[in-house]
């Protein structure tokens, strides 16, 4: 079986029920969520052999992480123990056109404190086919760029098919630290994957005729970008999710896959959401499901949509469905028919 | 008072709260429904005088369907004690584009297991005037065949009009066996009830020009339907519901009814919706109260139209609305405005 | 800073979770609220300077009302004590056609028994900029109606601000008395509020061209409303929300503000509902601020509307949002794009 | 079979979950409680036919009451419908050294405001064997105490057993109007029921030698109170419930009943709480249910702790237990073993 | 590191929340639990490698099911797939002097209609140490003693030492049943493990001077048990659990372990019960995790005490505590003071 | 009134609900508390004018704590804004021979990083009549020594009383930190406060015949330690807790004060517990507000105690009692009667 590797972060996250506000709750529900653990966790559900690297402190909260990740079958051996904490984050679910609000308190987790020697690739990487990071997992802490890029280096050695997520997050750095850095690991990276924003704010690379609110999106303007980012770093193929805000409750959601001649293009879902977080990861973990799986690029790109889609109605960031279950939505059967 | 006898099985339904999946739950909401059951309560809320025959295990869990139905007005008293167990069945509330997802657990059930002497017809149907089965009862177990013949054909002798509402299960048995059993006992039907599909699973009967994932209908396709159904098996009526799946959350929702001559056709309820778990069996109890007090064909589907409209609006199985809601909505007012 | 001072009830809102029928529920959300306790929760969260005036009992759970006032930073000092009993309001929320159902059971309420003595208006207004108060107010009890005028009088010869939500309850008293009570109120009110049918119950001035039902608003029959009741009783302004019910989940939402010259429409909100009960009121508070803060009338009216818009999306009655949230949506940002 | 009226207040219940103070809770549990009912539910739960009397508002929170004394198998066809409201209580669970607080908001309630036309006993105590009613139903309202003496002649008259539990609730009325009012109906009472304060706060009748507070109790007080109690009526039985606070989780219980020779004492229970509202009522149904099945006094005294004892095991009022269920403790098993 | 292997049932468990009885339930808590899955989690938390082995539906609920053994860290591979059903059981928690009540739903459960091609020994055997099954596993179907008879034999072959926890279930099977089948299966048996009624219920040998209901036990007699059982068998060595039945919610617990020669008993310790289901199982654990480890008798009868002790403490069947904590208690620190 | 200022942390609380273990939580419950911010509510809830002094982030979740304070009546405003988190803290709650585990994640909460100039004591102090801070304000941080150097220099300028719980944290410092910063605050200390552990842990004082572990406590050793302790420091007043861990469920408690004469000791309370985190912060709270009040010092001491047990009867940090609920227990009803 074909062994996939992510690299990242994975924290507690914490939500209010439903709709309430923070200032309302006198209780959350727990999870664990990050944009690289999401797309393992989602990977191990298509049924690959995964493995989640990340650095952990050693105590009750991490180990429920980890606990989290082996329910869902994915390998924790490589995890690193070490720091101070577990990052947390919480999420406010917004409804109609009151925003979903994030509050990151990620700063100071061990993983942002990481340091080169804590990570043995080489080891790591054994019978690995493909490495998936984001541009969340060098912006964490001084010393993530240079492990970055050592894994990297490590995986273009020995053949290992390489993904990257940007994921700009403006929280962690500027668009400059994101830009100078990014630029230095994309040169190791097949699959470049993006949202309708992220090539704008860390390459300057920006799509025309597009209006991020009124939910309007330029097909023509996305197939540039693609092209922009894939002349100037040679990505074998660049993603990108579209995704048109109506309100907090109800998206239109869609993807290109540009293989460097030609653009395609996902059915457009509209989506009434249950919980939006984690979508841009369940897209890249269908990519690389479908891509490991040699699917043609229509169609890879037919099933990370149809399987991010599906995240949109499941509760939390992870994506728990199965390969059947995005067959039969990408084989056209949308209509939510009870199944018995 | 008139009197209605619904026959067939009570099961524990349990369903992870909102839209959690299985694997993400760790407490579960705990009902009880069936499909003549929840015929029976819905009777009993509109005020008619019900009782609810099956056969029940002698345990706490049994006693707790037993209270529910007391709970709302059903009579309990011809119910039938022994056996192994109560059926029970999960449900996983779907979203969006992603199904809901029923899982029964109701095989060795206690009525699964009865013989015809558990049953005193004679005696249960004494008073009655309405008795009302589905496709599901037959299905059961290997005795429920010749119980439900003789209890239609009681009720055939003391002039109860009798219902059927066809309900295929395909996990119960195959459309052979069903379209063998339900020939037998169509005879004694006055009222056939159907929705989209029944009639072609259980006796080869097909709609044109419908696609149901689509949620296209053809109102001229089911007239055809009900039509051959009458001219098969004599019915006086028969009804077929229709449901357009946009998605899990919103479905077209309307019916008609044919009356051997004309076909009166509903208004047509786009429906946001809360559990969609027994939207056919409010249906069913919406035509029976409306013929038992003798509404006029078109009367009659709106009734059991609005009846059926408002249940998806309420969670689990029992449609708990009364008559004066389902006028109100009958009448035209669909505009949800709060009632103060 | 400048002061606003609130009058009327506060009571304790029981509502099943979810959609659950109260006959389904075994727990209930518990929590505080009224017509102008949630104007004046509102107008703290917008940083006003906000007293709250109303006689509760002396027991835990007037307490417990006093301590949320308090929590959301509405000032609590000017609250009377003695009487009977908190007024308790009981509500299950609807879905699509299905309407949201409120019971109240205030009769007897501490406040409903108030007697004149009980308020010092004199040292209640003390350094108040404006005086708010609805037509639930005076309708509680035998004395309210005189209270109230005490009120209005002490406010007009401060040159305190007085505004009027109508807000007419067909439990606690009927048009004709309403008509009376308030007319004789009116002459101190200078900012009127309605929403689209007060006016018609109160002061039979009624819109034409309209289908409440149906969800159709007709702009020139509300203007000529707004006009009429300028002329009877000389407001400085008339506001009159507009509220198109599609079903009990999606709700068209806008506003209109006249001032005695011109009417002013804001942008209309297609809205997903959360809860849409203290929708009005959170409209009410919207303007007070706007006007407070000598916002334009077009301005007023588009910041009343998106708050209370943003109202619709939260939890029982009161509108817990910010006036930079109001602002950005004002501003145009409906799209309800997740904010990290 | 034998029948037995109740007749009181049934009122909802709303308590915090767990032990959480009246402000710390954002949800409340809602159940159905008063008095009299619980002892209908518990006899019905005896599977004796238990009919309950009383007054209701004709509105959705009263008709879940009824269908929760439906639930229980109780017959609610005598209840009479009119008036403004539903009594409500609330409940705070104590811990250790905090006892359990109790609010009563049932001033103004449907039955407290019923008049003698209301209930046509006549009709009501037909084929019944057995009356019960409390203190507290005569101090409810202004017209109450008569419609209570209507009902005990009327039973007297038909050669019913009276049973009467003092339940005195300062809350209602004074000792004195208490003492006077009960005095009147107290010739029509053959079983008097009182706990180990009522014959002191209603009729002046003290026990020596008992500490409440300090948790013991003079077994010889009261026998000498039960002697006064009978001396002074004429009661066939006296039964006094013994309860030793020993905290708000701890407390011993047993009883005695004194049949105007001799006393006849319970077992002591030592009980860790769950819910100890409603432990009088389940003593009073127990003795009722072994007094109608002619056990000998010290069998029916055992009964009736043995029932109350579990009742303290259970939430909310009602005592959900069974004749079985009481037989295994009364008959010496309280060592709480799994049954599997 | 030493590999452990446990053969029989996981279930579904579900029970109303805290003490709620079955019919006051409208949630349940889910968790899935069986005696020798609890036995395999408990190990694999102490840090041993664990396969659990059993027969297990395809669906959703049985994939739950080992989500959650895999969650802790059990090895799920050697699971087999087919059959109808997952067996469920119904716990409702008991208070003080009411008992907690078990209902089990498992008849028909896939592993209760395996066979023995099921299950290929040689293989599931491979590397273990420990083999581990109950009384209840080949209780559960036709030819489950079949298949454990296999079991034992290859076991025994390989020098894997075999324990067995006689856990009589009377609703599995009679008391001749069983004395028959185990019988047969105990000569391949090292440790046989008993609780203080399995010996008398399974092979006729009972105790003396020992009263279960009123908590009194007798060293003497458990010692002469023991020895019985020894001298029958040849068991290396016999371990029995002590339990002394104050209340549901107190009991005195400890245990004796006999090798042949010599008994020795833990510390009693006395309970405060938060879930007292699987304690059995978690002493089987604690004591197959000591003798693995090499542990003198007296230490490892104490680690098996005191774990099982704490199990009593958490929620559900599963044994959730480390090696560390076991050793805490152990080493005499029961205080309870918090952990900071 | 009386003013009392409060120094240090106030962190969000989170806890799986009843007994659950962090790994088998889907949620938990959310609360905020902290040492000096529990004194701070308590002494709100007695009536005392309060301030709470800390430095909080500019996000929601401050505001949430921030909120909370306000409910409680505590005085926000001296609060400073800044830094990057809110500190957390986790609890498990432990029952029986299981204890409770605290896992903090404070580090790098705002407060932790102030510095002297966040804070002008000049401002703060006025007007106050008590200063209040924990031994764990000046381990928070960096500064945090100089900056409580500086407030109880101020308050002694001002004639202000300050008092100090040595509270000893062992993950916030070593012991010698502790004792060399806690030495150079003490001689502006005039009331300390200590568990039976602090005096050991701070400054190596040490009670004889103690054995905490064994629930057993020496009288006459704690009164020497407090002598030891009031002739290093000049302390005009020194009290400690002293806490009997029978097990995590069930502990004793009681307290002495010692007045640089004589002793006080308190009654000693048996509790079972339901939160005991927060225990000694109300004891804390208690002996301010008698103190403040010229309690005499055997009433003051009862005083704290009583306050201090209540608090371990409620859930969460703050002690949620009024002093006429102490006063009720100081008194001598510990019966927990309820209370209607």
């Amino acid at each position: 079986m074909k062994r996939a590797v992510c690299f990242g972060e994975i924290m507690g996250r914490l939500n209010p029920e439903g709709y309430l506000r923070f200032s309302q709750a006198n209780t959350c529900e727990i999870s664990y969520a990050g944009g690289e653990a999401n797309v393992a966790v989602s990977l191990a559900n298509f049924g690959l052999e995964t493995s989640f690297v990340t650095k952990l402190p050693q105590n009750d909260l991490a180990a429920c992480a980890v606990r989290e990740l082996r329910k869902y079958g994915v390998q924790t051996d490589h995890i690193v123990y070490g720091g101070d904490r577990l990052g947390m984050y919480y999420v406010e679910r917004g409804a109609s056109q009151r925003p979903s609000k994030v509050i990151y308190d990620r700063k100071y987790s061990s993983v942002s404190q990481a340091v080169p020697q804590d990570f043995d690739w080489k080891n790591i990487l054994q019978g690995a086919s493909w490495f998936h990071f984001t541009g969340i997992t060098p912006a964490l802490g001084e010393h993530l760029p240079e492990i970055c890029l050592q894994a990297v280096q490590e995986a273009q050695k020995r053949g290992i098919t390489v993904s990257c997520d940007l994921n700009y997050r403006k929280n962690l750095w500027s668009r400059e630290q994101a830009g100078t850095v990014m630029a230095q690991l994309m040169p190791y990276v097949d699959v470049c994957i993006a949202n309708e924003e992220d090539a704008a704010d860390v390459f300057g690379i920006k799509a025309g005729n597009t209006d991020l609110l009124s939910g309007h999106i330029s097909r023509e303007g996305y197939q540039q970008v693609a092209k922009s980012l894939q002349e100037r770093f040679g990505f074998k193929k660049v993603a990108i999710t579209l995704r048109g805000s109506l309100s907090a409750n109800d998206n239109r959601w869609g993807a290109m896959l540009f293989d460097g001649g030609q653009s395609y293009f996902s059915k457009e879902y509209l989506i009434h959401i249950v919980d939006r977080v984690g979508g841009g990861d369940s897209f890249a973990a269908g990519l690389i499901y479908a891509l490991l799986n040699n699917y043609a690029c229509d169609q890879a790109v037919e099933f990370a949509a149809a399987a991010s889609c599906l995240k949109h109605t499941i509760e939390h960031d992870f994506n728990l469905v199965t390969v059947d279950e995005v067959n039969t939505l990408m084989q056209g059967d949308g209509s939510g028919r009870v199944q018995r």
